[in-house]
């Protein structure tokens, strides 16, 4: 089976490399040069193009930022859609909108372009040793056959349903951990302005129904004032957002998602995009903040 | 040492008969008389009334449903206040406010009485298998004296800070909660409303960031409609109203906890308070339910 890869950004770079290291001919492209003559230099070929990707792959995983990245590396000028034969397979591993996901797949499935979508959780360290979670959406004969390229990639592979399913999955995902982050944030600034330890408060609360993998990851980089990426703000405030539109389409009311929306975007407007989601800690820290100065 | 008990309801009346159990002479009282009898069926003393168990014990815990509770067993006629000798110590395990905890403590040390505040996390099911996590606020002193009880009663025992930290402590596991549980149910309903397998994306879910306590034991409890106590909404919506008021004194806004706050407040309106609070998901689906009727 031959893989081409498009996006090898923090995530996308160390999912190619671990593929490589498992023996695929790996045929890659990026936006930027440097990640592509890295994993030249590693065995992979260069595709010089999306469409040069797909002219040489019976598989092509794509990690990009936002929808339309994934929309123009696959039907802008030099795309995918350009280079694919009938029977090849895009697994869009990117974390985009499950609505948009639908169209491409259906415009894919017209040219006998098969597409998974297949976001995953578990940040740059899951992607950098193979364990990532990855949820994935599509028909069961095409998710099947690309199997043996999740096990390289991932731990905890659920196939969720149907097309988009993947995405609304990781949508869930995502509202779930930014409301495990405000939670905390929250509980954290309550303890120190009430004069109580936080770092006795997350210790106490990892013994019981509180716990998560949030507290004990997000509640430590807290404690500690680490807001190095790890997974950045404005990234989050984008998956939350199509949370929310996905929501909107299928009547989801998401109040407590459209709250941590809002923050996350606050904390964007506040120049903090580029640091990690637990920064959000800082926003409900100076929330709490006597200010002197006047309001407007 | 000689053991009091005041309170023995869902909660007080299996951590009674552990330390009766674990061997230690107890006296109780409680306002309704079956829970009494079951328990001098097992060995325990009647003491008649609070003052009654002060009067007969070194330790005398407290497990009562909210803050007006505890006062009035202490302070009121016939309350713990009249029988405590000097050298006692009053173990209050219920759940509420810091700041009366701080008041009750200051007016019991003038009469050389010791307080903790020692509030609890597990439910039924960790008081009656002794598996509790215990919060304790107060001084060190006699929070070791006390610490042969807490091991027969709990797992995870926090000395989290002076008195008043354990139900800090506890307004922040309960806010952690409260907020999990809004999470899990916004995720399944957004799933479920987007035609995708809710228990698909639990388990996918379960693999990654978002895992915690709640997406597993409460996420399940809504998969199968069983939101048989368990937790009451009511007493968690009780134990906000202490988080917010806590956040009020200590300077901490709280804007996702005050939502969860008034979508529990929703719940207990609707006539769904003595349900389990994972019935929270089923507001969030009524949210996102088309309704025919007229608004108003």
């Amino acid at each position: 089976m031959r893989v081409g890869f498009v996006g090898l950004g923090i995530m996308g770079k160390p999912m190619a490399r671990n593929l490589l290291r498992a023996g695929y001919p790996l045929v890659v492209h990026n936006r930027s040069r440097p990640a592509v003559d890295q994993l030249v230099a590693e065995g992979a070929v260069d595709g010089g193009s999306a469409r040069g990707v797909a002219e040489q792959s019976d598989v092509v995983i794509t990690m990009l930022p936002d929808t339309p990245d994934v929309e123009r590396v696959t039907f802008g000028p030099d795309g995918l859609a350009e280079g694919f034969r009938p029977g090849a397979v895009l697994v869009d591993m990117s974390t985009i909108s499950p609505v948009a996901t639908r169209a491409m797949a259906a415009r894919l499935q017209e040219r006998g372009v098969r597409m998974l979508d297949a976001p995953v959780s578990g940040g740059q360290r899951g992607a950098e040793e193979g364990t990532l979670s990855i949820m994935v959406g599509g028909d069961a004969e095409t998710v099947e056959r690309v199997q043996p390229l999740f096990r390289v990639l991932g731990k905890n592979i659920v196939h969720v349903g149907p097309t988009g399913a993947g995405q609304v999955c990781k949508a869930c995902n995502q509202l779930v951990v930014a409301l495990g982050i405000l939670a905390v944030s929250e509980a954290l600034v309550l303890a120190q302005r009430s004069g109580v330890d936080p770092a006795k408060v997350r210790q106490a609360l990892l013994g019981g129904f509180a716990a998560s993998r949030v507290l004990e990851v997000h509640g430590q980089r807290m404690l500690e004032g680490n807001h190095e990426p790890g997974f950045r703000a404005r990234l989050h405030h984008k998956d939350l957002r199509i949370a929310l539109e996905t929501g909107r389409q299928a009547g989801a009311v998401l109040l407590a998602t459209a709250l941590a929306h809002e923050l996350l975007g606050a904390l964007v407007a506040r120049g903090q995009g580029e640091r990690d989601h637990s920064a959000l800690v800082r926003l409900v820290a100076d929330l709490s903040r006597a200010s002197g100065g006047p309001a407007l």
